[in-house]
């Protein structure tokens, strides 16, 4: 199911009228057309139908209607949307080189995780400012509209690692590459369910410092050795999510 | 952990002499020097400690060890590699658009998988002559070296749908976006453990066809629906082999 993640400047008009961007990916890449349909989201989750009323080669203008929770909608392709219950993951992943950063972000949205933040750790070869951050949420808008994810992901910026661990209040499994703590995954995840708030850290290219370690250890924080490969960075991101994500669903 | 595969012509010689690629890598992107030792494979698996003896710009000459299971080597970095007991994944790959298949077959060797085919099925966008082959054989090759994975993967080329079902005698579980059979994974995967011999199914962006998914059914394969957001074809290939190899490696 296609959806479309309004703009910030949206604050529930009954109009709107749509930037030159967005009417050509509503005109030119979706296609649609007087009278077509689409369910849009805001910033908080909130659902509204969009119709098309006028369009001309760049501006496109549309009726907006709020929708709750039991409304029915229409919106272009049918294709199930997951609706079930959902676990709340926050993706802490240590700055990677270059493209890598904007795979995992992609790839994480997706996948329907709530929050990502990019962590500064010892090893992390690339050093990441904040001046990339609208080219990061302009993928996770675009990645929201493709998997019609009813999670509205929110990057949460660069933090430093000894910024992060602060006022975490759930439980985080941090990926490393040696074993540090020989209980299975499932037997990790038991208490936890499909509903579950929790954090996954992952390393940089370089992994996580002995001293990171550490400092996880210390805070009660779960270490966790994928029984695979050494896998790139953006495939060890997607993989661990999905192992946390598979073992919370399937229970 | 990094390795080198060794190439076809390589048939159990004591001296090695690389071409130009090979050279190229070991030289300039592994930077050895004389006397380092790396790890190297050949297609059958079989393990052989090699020591570079000679180099020049262009050309690099190894002395070959082949080793027996228990025997010790040395060579660069020191991640561990998975060596436990690992799943034989056989990897349908609907064939997708353009670079898709290529990230696919990457995230896949990485993974572990011990084969993959391209299948050409009803709703196959793009259409994959076997002219390919050559590259997606190469990207197995660098993705071996990179992740140290001891499966040497074996791309078996692209198929049709009718053809690549004849001869399945193992568990297969195909991935669709509607619900066909309401049992979670857990409980479809409960006969099958970490030494398990599966086939995993993906189809292309447009999935299966009707038809398709009722002939596979009438086989005894095991529809699965991924309970997260409707995935890109490359994120949806590597979230389906990381959620069966999770739960066949962490029970």
């Amino acid at each position: 199911m296609r959806q479309y993640v309004l703009p910030k400047y949206f604050k529930g008009e009954d109009i709107l009228k749509l930037n030159k961007e967005d009417s050509n990916y509503f005109l030119k890449v979706l296609r649609l057309k007087i009278n077509d349909k689409i369910l849009a989201r805001d910033m908080d989750g909130n659902s509204y139908q969009l119709v098309i009323k006028k369009s001309d080669k760049n501006h496109c203008i549309c009726s907006v209607i709020k929708l709750n929770k039991e409304d029915t909608y229409e919106t272009i392709d049918d294709l199930p949307s997951q609706k079930k219950d959902y676990p709340i993951i926050h993706l802490f992943q240590c700055v990677c080189k270059g493209k890598k950063n904007e795979a995992i972000i992609r790839m994480a949205t997706e996948m329907g995780v709530s929050s990502i933040s990019l962590v500064q750790s010892k090893y992390c070869i690339a050093k990441k400012e904040n001046s990339n951050n609208q080219r990061y949420e302009k993928i996770i808008k675009e990645a929201i509209q493709q998997s019609g994810s009813s999670i509205m992901t929110k990057f949460d910026g660069v933090i430093d690692f000894k910024d992060f661990i602060k006022g975490i209040n759930y439980p985080l499994f941090f990926f490393h590459q040696q074993s540090l703590d020989n209980r299975n995954l499932i037997k990790k995840l038991e208490n936890l369910d499909s509903k579950a708030e929790v954090g996954i850290l992952i390393g940089p290219e370089g992994g996580l410092s002995e001293n990171e370690c550490k400092i996880l250890i210390e805070k009660n924080f779960t270490p966790v050795t994928l029984k695979t490969n050494i896998l790139r960075a953006e495939t060890a991101s997607i993989v661990a999510i999905s192992a946390i994500h598979t073992l919370l669903m399937e229970k």
